[in-house]
């Protein structure tokens, strides 16, 4: 061969090209260039085995398909061996050349364009006898097509065989002559139908009716042999075609639709098929009629005769779904299965697609689509009759039609079935889900100009109210096509969708959540009243002012804050519960548009509790404190003058040490909370992401934690999502509240306890004023009488508490009671105010006038007055400002309200639970953690992450803690003197 | 009709039934009974319009598709009108019917099972004549197969048509005699190829030779028309068999590959296609020729053309695959992209199936595939040359031939390609993904006995070492068989799976990881010696024993483990930026398998610092500490009996609260960091999480931070996540630290400096020993002389301060500086141990001894002792026990270690950089980021999840963080004898 030769002197080339390493493209050893059979041209082929192009031999031209050559025109194969074929000219004596290409014969008559003989039409070419003997002239025989022989030339035109039916029925005979009207290869006598056809598909979203060809050729013969000869395929056909219009009828009556109906009509004498009423004998089924209010007769009168359950011996999740399918000729194919890809145009994993058939998983699929992809895989649309399967008993298996709603549907031009109302909707048949061939205008074969996709298809399945058996509503299959206009296949693309949906009435759910609403909003208003009053007592002022109702406003907030909150959480919880763990389906989830109203619940209860909280907030940083320190100087002797001099001040030292520990202690204790906030967020983002918790918020009836990476997964449902983070929140915040209280507070550490003992060992009492007139008293006052001492002094004291050989600690004699809530007199307080005044007045505006006086001379000096004042008043110095202990009424206390007004005496309430805690972030962790719990939900619901949520409320809690302990801070520096730098 | 006289009885026993509510099933308005046509049986039909069972006519049966009827056998169709056909039976004198159905004919010799007349073979059967006419009695015809007229019965029996080239051409006639061999419906000349062949199959994995139906139909036929005729189509047929046998060659030489080879050297002179060595002309190209190591110079001798780029106007990331696509006859059918879809079994969409030929992004996809699908998918298998595309420049596309690496292929007997020896692989072309043809044992319609399916496919790309241009080596696709004995295939499954790879050669960076830990390691081993060393001269111990042997070995573990952490940290960071930012393709990620051994160098690094870490809290666990309390009894008239009696001690109250405050303060510093760890985690798990960062680690060359839902997500790589988590632990680390000294302690709190203020506010110097003799001393001699004193002087003390009117705070006069590293002479330490043995002895097994004394009153009298002795140590009064005052010399500082070791004198370094935070976790923050930021990794390569990483991290630190605090605090109570109530 000639490569051969070649071959050296290419290699010899390579490596010199190799060694200028100017082209290493050109050495590549196993690269070929590229070649296809449209590009070898009119005297080459394709060989498929090297896969390049080679020319023809002498006198032949490429095959239709490229891959191998043929004689030319005129020319008979002579050798043919494999792979190559030798020609040879017919002589003119014989210019025709035989169907099967290896002979030249003589043509009756003219030789057609491919240079075979033809005959005209009716004859049939003979060119072999019936012997296979080569005749010397091909013959143009004509069929004999009267009776008996009833004969016609077939398909190929070279054979007679019997003619359709149809022609002999009409005619006796193979000739369809006037006036019967021949149309799709059959014969019709003129009756019945209208002379004309709308042969035009109507593209309503592109205002574009398209002269289709298939109609064109079918439309009226499919009618006509459905009607004539009650020919089942055809009718199956028209249906199809009125399938393929959307179902849509005009008034003129003569197009596919039109025609169906005509025919139903007609045919009304031959009864129904399988007892339903709209189901005509030999027609198909494609409408429900057109009654008002038919739909909601067909969609919510009865309940599926077998009933879903989740669990247990009859589960039941299984959607079967089976449809009978046609060819749009109207074979009927097979019945098939609805499995996962027969109505999902969305690739996807079986495992995936078949989880549409899982009743209550919310199953949602969307896709883009190519046109072109589109284009080349489906010619003909297929078409369902689509059936659900009830199997009471193994083997009755009873077929329940699903009714189809078509939103392109149009009823004399309007499109009735988008409008909302139930009883306006015209419920169909059969279904198709990609048309590539009404849009075709010339031919079968032609490009469509318009294809026509169902772009969004939803199974609707609706929950009896009431029920507790799982029993559902028929389902309802709605549909919308979109009409593409084909321009460029390759770069267009359609968005294309399949949903299954579960409803249920919701309105009982409303109802009840409104009633709840209203009824602990009301109880809200009473025990935001009670409060309001409470505060008005404690703060000593009857009047009812502008102030006040602010001050209701505010309570009231936190209140219903509370209610909304109770009610979120119930109904989260509800779902929770309900839902994943129902026996026989009862309830069904609200749907996201349904979910608003929770959504706009739980923003409320938010908002609400915001306000609450920054109200408790700004309570608490303006509390006031005073550290009173009951150390007396050591005996008078310590008056006489120091060495150290500077003897200006005639008090005796008493370190004031005590007091920063204690302050600082104070400061500490401002921002400790019950639970640890941090491990609060961490242990519910490992509950929730790594154990997998959030599965369960997800829309499907599984309640499995992990979920395999193959499986479906559906949306999530935003109220399962806040049931389950709301009650992850709350059941760990309890379970650390548990484990605080009972375990490390006993065992390890509190915090609050410590301070209680701090105060009595240091010898320094604590009074608190969380309002005008009503406040706390921890009374530290020393056992030992002298706290300020040195290491032997402070553990033998230690010790001899220990072993109980001093007295107790409480304010009263043999009691052990140190903390009080205290409700005082508008006198002691206004007593306290005065000596307070010349501090507060250092903040004031009027800084000037008394710009003389050292300040730090005046704080000294408020100090040791209120010091002195204040022991005076708890050892009872003040004969009218004198007070009494009590324990507080079990009533006083669930209400938090006192109920004796403090006239003349101040009243100390006894109080073991370390109340005074309330002016600090431990005593009102309930509001932090309703607080952190709906911060957190409410981001979650804004992103549909937990993981932003948890970072979040990080930050929110640092920011908040950080603005508590700074400003506290302040607060104490204001209010007890101690010096910033000692509160650290 | 008889339906409709039923029906008003039937709505009545409706609504019975409904009154009844007995049985609401019967009354479904729209329910239907579930029939197919296989449930109709013999004598009836599916009536496709109403999806019912209808009975036929008589003397009809059902037809073969069960939706008709047709005539019974003997019958012919007298009328037949759509849907209702009428039989008659044939007279005796004409017992045929005609082939149409609709006559009756005489038959010339038998009447066949189906009533139709049938003539023997050969011969055609003739009922009409030429032109229609029905003959009377129909007449068995031969065809004359001899010259000129060579014809033979058609398909179908019915007509003579020219018989096939190979018969003219064997025997110049249409009859094969012998000794031609007919085979495969063509007759070959008795010549060149064995006259038996092996037409099985084997399946190797089943360990099963299946006798092929396809093989015994075709591969002699093949094969000899292949070499005789030279037909390209049967030469394709030939290598498809040799393909469906996985190109394996047995020693026999007569199965299909064999019969390959047999042609493939005997039309040697024929030459090659396309130049390429090992495709023969007219041949299918199977194989690469079999010398040894042919396949690593196919595969790494030269690169691609077209280099790969990332980014940039040269962006090239598409890999373009065109195949060849044959059909099992061997007809070409059509130049196909390899898109989504072509070569990946597994569904999924067009969009995420498409990125598996995008460079750079490593693509796995498995699914199960149930069997049933595949046998009713395909029945036919298609076979694939595959070809890369290279475009140098628009219009010159060249294709490069993907070799295949078949696993299953046999040479001998031996899996040759399972070998990881390059050199002995056989490379092959041509490719085939689902086999079900080639098991079909008796004919080409039954069931396959065995199906084969490519479970495995592989693209293999391999960068050209050193490159910076994006060279690749040609892509190798290896592909490995599963073959499945068909025994349920409703239930039966198969795991497949489609990757593409991209590997480079590693080992260069092996080389440089190894170097840079071999010098880095050396380098540390200095340290580690000379840490060592400073440690034994801090203990004071010249000694070298097993204890200096495990300090070395825990100090080296430390600088190992730094060691470890700086290469993997660098490694991770080298592969995040060089793989993402790279232009221009120069570095490929490691494979999973090459990752091992960075996941053995972090886990080193890992547990190594968690030695270390273990060692430096063990270190901080046994500090000794002491408080010195300079405060003095105010003047000496104090000492008098005082008031409250029990004056027993003679020692004026000094204060203890003081100290009390300190050891307080000392104790909640111990914990304190210089960055907030939490925020650290929650940070990084919002960078990673939330804002997206864990994306960069996927195995693509994407960095975009969010992808979208649809696309395809890649797998994670191990090097990428630890790249990224330690990168972001670091920085967000750093920030921090910058922030916390820059801003937050010069601005807003430093807690160090707070606390050194806090000792010369209260009059109280702390002693630290870290080592035997080495330690910290923090001078907290007040300025004032006295601490212990009340408000007023308090709050003047702090003016003064402020105002500059009184001494500076350093241990040396004029001298600022009050924190001091401090190295001991050992006679120093030795009275500071004998001061402290009484306490230690409590401790200690022999407390029996000591019994009597009051463990409260030694320590109190050590206490005091050591109060003493210290604070007249610090003031010089201890002659033999004296000090100096010196700065450190920045060499020592860097390397950590004192030059003068303290004979007669302790030695004070001024230490302004407040180093006795070494002893608290604040000193340690390198440490401990670089410990937590470990923890999280590993935590996070073992888990895959940055959160269940930052949820454990965050526990690692609490618990971490408890211990130092439990034991720090018990330390603090042991060594500075301050009550643990006090430290809280």
């Amino acid at each position: 061969m000639a490569t051969g030769t070649l071959q050296s002197p290419l290699i010899f080339l390579c490596f010199f090209l190799i060694l200028l390493q100017f082209n290493p493209f050109f050495c590549e050893q196993f690269s070929i260039s590229f070649s296809q059979p449209a590009d070898c041209g009119p005297g080459g082929y394709f060989d498929i085995s090297s896969l390049s192009c080679a020319k023809c031999g002498a006198n032949q031209i490429s095959g239709k398909s490229g891959l191998s050559c043929v004689c030319q025109t005129g020319f008979k194969v002579l050798t043919s061996n494999g792979r190559s074929v030798t020609c040879q000219k017919c002589p003119d004596s014989k210019p025709g050349v035989s169907q099967d290409g290896y002979e030249c014969i003589q043509c009756p008559s003219a030789v057609g364009e491919d240079g075979k003989c033809q005959c005209p039409e009716g004859k049939i070419l003979v060119e072999r006898n019936v012997s296979g003997s080569l005749l010397q002239e091909a013959v143009c025989e004509a069929c004999i097509g009267t009776e008996p022989d009833f004969s016609a030339p077939d398909a190929k035109g070279n054979r007679c065989v019997r003619c359709q039916d149809s022609f002999i029925n009409t005619t006796q005979s193979c000739v369809c002559g006037s006036p019967n009207i021949p149309a799709g290869g059959m014969c019709f006598p003129p009756e019945k139908l209208p002379g004309t056809v709308v042969s035009t598909v109507s593209f309503a979203q592109l205002g574009l009716s398209v002269p289709s060809a298939w109609f064109y050729s079918f439309l009226y013969s499919s009618a006509a042999a459905c009607l004539l000869f009650t020919n089942l395929t055809a009718c199956q056909a028209l249906g199809n075609m009125c399938v393929l219009n959307m179902h849509s009828t005009s008034s003129t009556g003569n197009d596919a639709c039109g025609l169906y109906n005509t025919i139903y009509r007609a045919t009304a004498a031959q009864g129904n098929s399988q007892n339903i009423p709209y189901w005509r004998t030999n027609l198909p089924w494609l409408y429900y009629g057109d009654q008002p209010g038919l739909a909601s007769r067909v969609l919510q009168s009865e309940p599926l005769p077998v009933p879903f359950s989740f669990k247990g011996a009859n589960k039941n999740t299984n959607i079967e779904l089976l449809a009978a399918v046609y060819t749009v000729q109207g074979e009927f194919l097979r019945w098939e299965n609805v499995r996962g890809g027969i109505l999902q145009l969305c690739p996807d994993t079986v495992t995936r697609q078949q989880a549409a058939y899982t009743f209550g998983t919310a199953y949602k699929q969307n896709c883009v689509l190519s046109v072109s992809d589109l284009l080349s895989g489906q010619s003909e649309p297929l078409f369902f009759d689509i059936f659900l399967v009830q199997q009471k008993t193994a083997g009755d298996r009873r077929l329940l039609a699903v009714p189809v709603l078509n939103l392109n549907l149009q009823f004399n031009g309007q499109f009735v079935n988008q409008a909302s109302n139930l009883n306006n909707w015209y419920l169909t048949q059969r279904l198709m889900l990609i048309d590539t061939l009404s849009g075709r205008e010339k031919s079968l074969s032609s490009t469509p100009r318009v294809i026509r996709v169902a772009s969004n298809l939803k199974i609707r399945f609706q929950l009896v109210p009431n029920t507790e058996k799982g029993e559902v509503y028929p389902p309802l299959m709605s549909v919308s096509y979109s009409d593409i206009l084909i321009t460029d296949p390759a770069t267009q693309t359609v968005a294309v969708s399949f949903s299954v949906e579960y409803e249920m009435d919701q309105n009982e759910a409303r109802v009840k959540t409104d009633i709840a609403l209203g009824v602990l909003g009301g109880v809200a208003v009473v025990f935001s009243l009670l409060k309001t009053a409470s505060w008005k007592r404690r703060i000593s002022s009857p009047l009812i002012d502008v102030q006040t109702i602010l001050k209701f406003l505010l309570i009231y907030a936190g209140d219903l804050a509370s209610v909304f909150f109770v009610i979120t959480v119930g109904t989260g919880l509800y779902w929770v519960i309900f839902y994943k763990a129902q026996q026989f389906v009862s309830v069904l989830l609200p749907l996201p548009v349904q979910e608003e109203r929770f959504v706009t619940y739980v923003g409320c209860a938010f908002a609400l509790k915001a306000v609450h909280f920054l109200h408790k907030l700004f309570e608490q940083l303006s509390v006031d404190v005073f550290f009173i320190d009951w150390e007396r100087p050591r005996g008078k002797s310590t008056k006489s003058v120091e060495v150290t001099g500077e003897g200006k001040t005639s008090a005796a030292p008493v370190s004031i040490w005590r007091t920063y520990f204690v302050a600082n202690e104070w400061n500490e204790i401002q921002t400790i909370r019950k639970i640890s906030p941090t491990f609060q967020i961490m242990a519910v983002l490992f509950f929730l992401e790594v154990v997998g918790f959030s599965s369960l918020a997800l829309r499907d009836n599984s309640s499995e934690l992990q979920r395999s990476a193959e499986a479906y997964t559906p949306a999530y449902s935003r109220i399962l999502r806040y049931g389950i983070a709301s009650t992850m929140w709350l059941c760990i915040g309890f379970i650390q509240l548990m484990f605080f209280s009972v375990f490390h507070e006993r065992f390890v550490e509190d915090k609050i306890r410590q301070f209680v003992d701090l105060c009595s060992i240091s010898n320094i009492s604590v009074l608190l004023f969380s309002h005008q007139c009503y406040g706390y008293y921890i009374h530290g006052r020393s056992v030992h009488g002298h706290a300020d001492t040195n290491m032997e002094e402070m553990n033998s004291n230690l010790k001899r508490e220990a072993e109980n050989l001093c007295g107790q600690r409480g304010l009263l004699p043999n009691s052990d009671i140190q903390t009080f809530e205290i409700s005082i007199t508008s006198r002691l307080r206004a007593q306290y105010d005065r000596i307070l005044e010349p501090l507060s007045r250092r903040h004031g505006p009027s800084r000037l006038v008394d710009a003389s006086a050292n300040p730090f001379e005046q704080s000294t000096k408020a100090y040791h007055t209120m010091n002195r004042f204040l022991g005076s008043v708890i050892d009872h110095a003040h004969r009218e400002m004198d007070y009494i202990v009590k324990d507080k009424l079990l009533f006083e206390r669930l209400i938090g309200m006192e109920f004796i007004e403090p006239m003349d005496k101040s009243i100390f309430y006894n109080d073991d639970s370390y109340s005074f805690s309330d002016v600090l972030f431990y005593g009102n962790e309930s509001t932090l953690l309703v607080f952190d719990t709906l911060f957190f939900c409410v981001v979650d619901i804004g992103s549909q992450s937990f993981v932003l949520a948890s970072v979040l409320t990080y930050l929110q809690q640092m920011i908040f803690r950080v603005i508590r302990n700074v400003l506290g801070r302040r607060n104490l520096v204001t209010k007890t003197l101690v010096d910033r730098r000692f509160l650290f």
